[in-house]
């Protein structure tokens, strides 16, 4: 009878870890989106011109023109650096997304990290079940022509993060 | 007499932009070191546990164990995303470099960027020829076993930028 007992134990533990096993490969199934590289670091600055220098003629990079992006409020620099980028960031116009960083900021900084995504859309009803929050409802499209949108800094412990569908 | 001295002013117009194409390659030929690809992104984090869950649970990403680096005064993660890394980092003892920046950023947030170069020596004799300061004079060996220095964040428009030999 104790032996019934202790075999009976040993298949319930048995079918628990078969399930719990069969639940994970499930999750991890279910999961429609992928994290990839580090598109890009931005970078705000009050003084464009002087910070795409500092990467082109001081540190010797592979620095674009300057390109006024009227749809995000900024001018941006993109400096190459092998497989990810530096994008610079100097407000256009008067409501410019970057503007209270920089009253903040008053030399310019960091400003957030972009992170590529394979699925936005499923990225998005994830991380909200995950209680997630984001800066807009819905993705926008962004200076590179593909959908973005900012996870909230308060959420992802004081860094503003950048999802990018690539 | 003034064709003469006409021709005479052009060979020497021509004498000296020749020189200056000259002048400029060999500039060129001499720089003895090149800036590579971004080797990573330092977030200063109070809760490393915490933000590591946020890049391992929350966004999928691969993160190592949490490593003490007690000659650096930091606990580190390391956030693998593509080619680039994340360095989440955590005071470890009472003089950790990164304590100040959290005293005045309590939720944490984007510490450094990490540039790779190919030759550190001839990058710092070459950066200070450009009035670029460093915060130390000389390089040391950085978490990652390579040499390492930081430019002065006031000489690269408020990032701080640390270059690894790599």
């Amino acid at each position: 009878m104790a032996l019934n007992k202790l075999h009976g134990l040993t298949y319930l533990c048995s079918s628990l870890m078969k399930n719990t096993s069969g639940l994970h490969t499930s999750v991890a199934a279910l999961q429609k989106w992928k994290v990839g590289k580090i598109n890009h670091i931005a970078i705000a600055t009050p003084d464009i011109e002087k910070t795409a220098a500092l990467y082109r003629d001081v540190l010797g990079a592979k620095v674009s023109d300057k390109h006024p992006q009227p749809d995000h409020g900024v001018y941006t620099v993109f400096v190459e650096l092998g497989d990810t980028k530096i994008e610079l960031l100097n407000p256009l116009g008067d409501k410019s997304p970057i503007q209270n960083f920089l009253n903040k900021n008053k030399n310019g900084g960091m400003h957030h990290i972009c992170l590529e995504v394979d699925n936005i859309k499923e990225a998005i009803e994830d991380l909200k079940a995950k209680n997630m929050r984001f800066l807009s409802d819905e993705p926008v499209i962004g200076a590179h022509g593909n959908l973005v949108i900012f996870l909230h800094p308060k959420d992802c412990n004081g860094t503003m993060v950048e999802l990018e569908e690539v």
